[in-house]
């Protein structure tokens, strides 16, 4: 998984049915390129300038309730920023 | 998922049956190297300069109404470019 | 997908036997790092120099007729590149 | 897999139920960019300074006792650094 | 799947039971960045020198006996470098 900050919010009307009910966050790296932003559907409310865990790929269905074309989701909001060696 | 600008449009004459009905779609990357185009398929519509949210690997096929050797789909057409901070 | 030309073959005597029956064709992706070639299976007969339409990971064993350990696949010639914009 | 060696440990409080009962770690790649650390589930014990392997993607799946939205995590301790052309 | 050289040998002797009875072997990619070296299960023998290809994520499944958190293996070893154009 990848350790990512919220930056804001991804509004789309017109989408795939299986989209609907979750909410989709722009979320930077925080470690590597900064600038490859990508995009998460979020359930646990993470607001922006949270620390976030994402995982990825076909590893998102396990947290769905139903299976949908989504390939990346924040699955947890990281209490503080890791301490290296600790 | 991946935000992306939709460049033009791919047309394969011989190609799986699989993919027939489906039509393919150039996409840039909106974040990080945006020379890395890549080919999505696509269900809702979308035009060429229209900013949309893209998913990617097995994840596709729970947007499809049968398996399909597709690793890239467009899920939705984003409203407006993404405003960072809300 | 990512959209690429056919530059040569790989020819391979020991092999798993799930691999048996499938040409293996050397790929050179049109965007982004030309230098990264990737090895695609082949079922459609494409030759060297013709621009193919490669799906990769786990969505490859949707266009096989057995799951077969194979991570990149050609699943369509383009009939002509691309014109931006189109 | 990815040779990685381990950096810290991530902590989430608010998190999916499904992460419950798994340590998170940090691990920086061994080989390529080591600024891209990525966070691997462990059980195993791994500790801080150790070599570990990290398989990724939905491959996690089958080193679990339930499915979890985790996209990679650590499946072996690396005895030693290995040596080249040995 | 991409093509590499292997380069050695990784031991690991506290690991997941799945991963008991493979060999791990580091490979060295033959296109791209050669510094980012991957460790790729393998059944087939190979040794070090030997020009190998290489499958990865979920697709590696298809080719085990079982099911194990592996995302590399080594399904071919290639019998001679590829020739550009033929």
């Amino acid at each position: 998984m990848i350790l990512g900050t919220v930056k804001g919010t991804v509004y789309s009307t017109r989408k795939m049915e299986h989209l609907v009910g979750y909410k989709f966050l722009l979320v930077e790296p925080m470690y590597g390129n900064k600038k490859e932003l990508i995009v998460a559907g979020d359930t646990l409310g993470a607001g922006v300038g949270e620390l976030v865990l994402v995982t990825t790929d076909e590893t998102v269905q396990h947290g769905l309730d139903h299976p949908s074309p989504i390939d990346a989701f924040i699955v947890g909001i990281v209490d503080n920023p890791p301490v290296m060696g600790k």
